[in-house]
């Protein structure tokens, strides 16, 4: 192909982005032979699309002026102010005034970079932790420093000594984490909020799943034991930025998140989206807010946990089956993902394309490490295959890694 | 307000963010009485709500689960092959894999910076020039270089010399220019695509405005006569990079725009994208497609220029009438907006709040001017409001604007 002029005048920062593995998977395993695990994909068995075609109806007959136009960039406040009374029942007080929503949770983690990062900054992230997370960051000039994590979560016994490095912030999603699906117990969230206000490190709760539970009781968000602590009144002012989204509860077509924290620190944000992309759809925010309304998010989940909780027992269940000893995974209790540790001689590099020849496909775990260690684990996804697949897929992967296993 | 650990945190790139004054004025002027000429808003009255309702319906009982569900990151292809036809039409030779869809235009915008600007960069823009790409790039620490507009557009013979300061690219809106409302003349566009080649300095043409055109005979564009002279053969692969959007032609609230350039750019934009938002809207997508497709857009067109023709021409006379001497403004070809110049020592950022009072409103004329000039001018948008409110609305403007320069 013949170069350009664009070609001589790329950014310093694109040398640091990697495409996502894991997008460019995607489209390897469109191919509808191959059972994928790989994506984070709801289930398109558990989308509403019902309740969607009656909002959308509704909207566009009773107000179609301003689902077409232009909006504010803080967001359609009804959908706003819903957020608000969702979050209140989980311990976090706040207002309306305190959500920003984002087109995606993938633009909060965008805007957080460029609000807060500056070249050569270091983020406390977990290892392995959330792939997007890296992908935002790295273009701003991010470093990382690295906590393990354990069946509880980030192991908050390490976590005095990496702040003494002195990060900007701390990452980290306490429920089912992406890619490995532990869960932060109580006691390390309290000794997280204790550590990190000690030491004036401020936090971003990312919690994508967190209404995805499937067994255990729910655990507090980070964010409301910062708040019980500081004892706030009124509107949340604490040192925690939390993030959730519509993409896991709802659907992740109509790319709906949003951004909770101090006002000072969403007016900042507010002014950065701007320079982004002005606003997030009008429509698709009103059409959220239509089909979440009157407790229809809450009596939908119960759907979807019934759908993926059965489909994780099943891959259990078949891993138990299907894998040879000395192949170990996590047991989570809610979310989209388990996660496989092979023997440290096993290349899950390597053994993807072999995987993809005999019709199955996962996510290499190296490129949740932002260190590049762990390339002997691979992250499976249990929501988006039917059980009979996951069946036939676990069977298909046990071959291929026992092959493997007895290779090497 | 307490303070939070974060605000000490932010970026220094914040420093250099303005919020957009038009954005904070849209909620000023959110009140019903005044007469607002400030936004870019397209007026509601076009919005084809009917085929959207049609379109949503269609898409969510044949398509639903693709609709709701993620998708690739460069965009949904029959719409991207959509927009590749249409712009054969104009001379731009290309295939769908030369587009990237993106959230609305100032995701171009943003995308842009990421992907090319370092601090430092010199971006060689038009004064005044559109304030959204100023606020985008100024967050990439861009800096700027500055040439003047007259009727007929950018002033070209100025660009020799300005070229000699090495610019990372030129940024022009050649069609109906926001704030300015003037036009590229089509021997300046030749002569600026020949010595941007010359100096081998690429170019990006921002045209969401091209197809509102109400008298004259469309011109064509920055990157087909590019392509003419290059002599391209196949997918385009030059020094220019297009921006679209379907915001004026067929809704903002959906918020999709689109960037055509040579593959390997718009590969190193995909990759950028991804941690920007993953994708845009599916369901969007789809949606814009449904709407736009079998001619419907060019059919919509026709409507639109009609209504907004009218609207400038009232506009037109009824500063004739109210206007004082003295006054002076542009008369765009196409587009939604004219530009007013008052004598040097009338302050539109001063007259702004006495105009509120008297319950009209404009956007002052400094904030497009990288280098802060521009003082005595303003941007009046035509389209959004009714015309019985542009007669009213000039009328009190026009007293207001005597009132100033009979005290002054």
């Amino acid at each position: 192909m013949k170069e350009t002029l664009w070609e001589y005048r790329y950014a310093q920062r694109m040398q640091s982005m990697k495409s996502s593995a894991i997008r460019e998977l995607l489209e390897i395993t469109a191919n509808p032979e191959i059972i994928s695990f790989g994506g984070g994909l709801p289930a398109p068995d558990v989308f509403p699309a019902e309740r969607f075609r009656e909002a959308c109806q509704k909207i566009l007959t009773e107000t179609p002026a301003s689902a077409l136009q232009y909006g504010s960039t803080e967001g359609y406040i009804p959908l706003r102010e819903m957020i608000a009374r969702h979050t209140k029942r989980y311990g976090i007080f706040i207002s309306a005034s305190n959500v920003l929503i984002t087109s995606g949770s993938q633009q909060a983690l965008d805007i957080i970079g460029k609000v807060f990062i500056n070249p050569g900054d270091r983020i406390l992230v977990e290892s392995p932790t959330y792939l997007g997370a890296l992908q935002a960051w790295s273009s701003y000039g991010a470093e990382y420093i690295t906590i393990g994590i354990d069946d509880d979560g980030m192991k908050i016994d390490e976590l005095e000594d990496a702040l003494r490095a002195s990060p900007k912030f701390i990452y980290i999603q306490p429920n089912f984490h992406n890619p490995a699906g532990v869960t932060l117990s109580l006691e390390r969230r309290y000794r997280l909020v204790e550590l990190a206000n000690q030491h004036g490190i401020p936090i971003i709760e990312d919690d994508p799943y967190g209404q995805l539970r499937y067994e255990g009781k729910h655990i507090q968000p980070i964010t409301a034991i910062d708040g019980e602590i500081r004892k706030n009144n009124g509107p949340y002012s604490g040192n925690v930025i939390y993030l959730s989204t519509f993409s896991k509860v709802l659907a992740p077509g109509v790319r709906i998140g949003s951004i909770i924290g101090p006002q000072e620190v969403i007016h900042q944000m507010v002014k950065a989206k701007q320079g982004m992309d002005l606003h997030t759809s009008s429509f698709n925010q009103m059409l959220v807010y239509e089909v979440g309304k009157e407790g229809f998010i809450d009596q939908h989940v119960q759907l979807i946990r019934k759908i993926y909780k059965e489909r994780r027992d099943i891959m259990l269940e078949s891993l138990q089956e299907y894998m040879p000893k000395d192949v170990h995974w996590t047991h989570p209790l809610g979310g989209l993902f388990l996660w496989l540790t092979l023997p440290k001689n096993i290349s899950t590099t390597g053994l993807f394309y072999k995987a993809i020849q005999e019709k199955v496909a996962f996510v290499p775990g190296k490129s949740f490490f932002p260190n590049e260690n762990g390339d002997n684990t691979m992250r499976l996804n249990f929501s988006n295959a039917s059980p009979e697949n996951i069946v036939k897929g676990i069977s298909r992967l046990g071959n291929c890694i026992k092959k493997e296993m007895t290779k090497s």
